[in-house]
């Protein structure tokens, strides 16, 4: 974990940008205070009960980074009398107009970033779409603050090879670069330029124009950033330890206490090159069994088995033994679990824990 | 919840067998209480943390349906010490060994269950395999205390029809009454025959020679058991709320503020006859709109839409509306959860909330 962050940063640093770490990948306070710059931030957050529970750690600058609902704008304001710069998001002329109105009653100028599409995969405005930009802004500066532009590149996750992941970072920049300019041209205010997905931030060569980069799996990688070519399987720092209970030898089986409840059900690698089943199965010290996988899981119960096609033999595990197996998803895996067992390099023992915190 | 719980109950009643209902599904005291007998029991767990919980709110009498791990039989002990029946389940002479070992060094004769293998989808041995049943049984005996013969019919999940489900419900019972049997024959001891499944539960004819069954999901149910034919969609116990955040009208997109974090990633549908995506999308009182599906999701974000091929047309859904979606999985979505709201039939005012654990 350390080593992953030292990366991104000194990657960042040439470049002048902010890092804004995502702090929903791990939801967890001592984890956040390693990947961000400072205890009071900069960070993102995908809930409200994120940006509530890291503001009574001390975090004092954040995104919540998912479409702004009217409803919860009592939330945002109630964290912005705490001290908090608490910036939302939206990317319809509906919500701006809903945070104008809000701050206006507040008395409290609500900062709000107007969310581009840059590539199709969920919400935001098309970057060229000019006047549907500055309408959002000039409802937006009716009582509120226009803070700026922000993106995401989700599409780069089904990026393959240096030059697509070179491109999506790029046409991720691009597409908030214009939309900043369209702004400013119009007469509006645009001081940040976000832009943030894990991949597009270790392979952007350019950032001229972005002011912040947002990044969140980094932190602790996963099977599906090993696929993506971002990160080596060694780079993962997160696994989850199970015990063997019992075999099927006549099917090639060895059965572990870790279904999906402990693994998730993320099956992102389903869809790469390698198919990595539930999860990549290591020994206690993280070095992977030769084509070793948890090809299959129920609730509590993990199947493991050789890979597809793989001509090696079963490791000697006996009923007691534990593995560990690296998750698909590293976001999706923690949120299964309540505390981090913290260990360094390939020692097991446990020098720390760590809570994590979850819902909404 | 509660018609379903009397659904099963009346089912079993003319067989005269015990429900010992799965808390694996739920993880909470409250829904506990409403589906066991008596609030002692029984009840079936899938972790020694779920036999802690709820040991300590007041249940007696639980089996703990995973294959036991030898180190886990100290808390064991410890459970059964402060007065709870706590058993295990086996399948292999280590284990036997481990928790007769276990046994005499404690002074306590822990119970154990063989587990039986009825359809090859998971642990246990095969219901003919009688050295094996034999030699476990022998070696328990040698300190522990053989208490029966346990099974599972996960492959009833792929069950499509009436008569598919009764033969799975058949195959299961026939594979513990055998290996009761065999077992009492050799001259062991074999008090319970357990067998469950939610759908062999609703299906089976027959229950000579079985003494308990178990089931989990049925107290929610859900769109896969909807799906198998198990149950009616107006019978699902448990829905999450979202809010809409955005719409992308050139794509038929309406976006909500839950994604796979609040849904869980089971896809379980997708094998099945209509795939339901992340859920089907219903108004506040429960209702599904037409061909509508959570088709879609990312962490925080959910993409409604309609199903494909489905010639209708979006409801006028604005931001800020709340939608219920109906899952695909209960125990799945559930665990993404710290607490439920009730919420009585279609109205919805919240009346209460229950909390729900996790962890192991």
């Amino acid at each position: 974990m350390e080593r992953n962050i030292a990366r991104l940063r000194a990657r960042l640093a040439p470049h002048g940008v902010t890092l804004r770490p995502h702090l929903k990948t791990a939801k967890s306070v001592e984890v956040a205070l390693q990947v961000m710059e400072s205890p009071q931030g900069p960070a993102t957050v995908s809930t409200l009960k994120e940006a509530e529970f890291f503001a009574d750690a001390g975090v004092r600058d954040i995104i919540y980074a998912v479409g702004i609902a009217p409803w919860k704008l009592a939330k945002v304001i109630e964290l912005r009398r705490r001290g908090v710069d608490l910036a939302v998001v939206l990317d319809t002329v509906e919500q701006a107009q809903a945070v104008a109105k809000a701050s206006r009653e507040s008395g409290d100028a609500i900062p709000a970033l107007i969310e581009i599409d840059c590539d199709g995969h969920r919400s935001g405005v098309l970057p060229g779409d000019a006047a549907r930009l500055v309408e959002i802004g000039r409802a937006l500066c009716d009582g509120g603050e226009l803070r700026g532009v922000l993106t995401h590149a989700g599409g780069s996750y089904a990026a393959r090879g240096m030059q697509a992941l070179q491109q999506a970072a790029e046409e991720e920049r691009l597409s908030v670069v214009d939309a900043a300019t369209i702004l400013r041209d119009a007469g509006l205010p645009c001081p940040v330029v976000s832009i943030g997905s894990t991949p597009t931030a270790h392979y952007a060569l350019d950032l001229t124009g972005v002011t912040e980069v947002r990044a969140g799996v980094f932190v602790f990688f996963d099977l599906v950033m090993a696929g993506i070519g971002i990160c080596n399987v060694d780079d993962i720092a997160l696994s989850v330890m199970g015990t063997v209970i019992g075999h099927q030898r006549d099917k090639g089986w060895i059965l572990i206490d870790a279904g999906w409840m402990a693994m998730s059900q993320d099956r992102g690698t389903a869809k790469q090159a390698v198919n990595q089943g539930y999860g990549v199965v290591c020994d206690l010290a993280g070095n992977p069994y030769p084509d070793l996988i948890l090809a299959d899981a129920n609730q509590e119960h993990g199947i493991i088995t050789l890979r597809p096609g793989a001509d090696g033999q079963l490791p000697d595990l006996a009923i007691g033994d534990r593995v560990r197996v690296l998750p698909n998803h590293a976001c999706a895996t923690g949120a299964q679990h309540r505390t981090y067992h913290v260990v360094h390099g390939a020692s097991d023992l446990v020098t720390g824990q760590w809570q994590r915190f979850g819902g909404w």
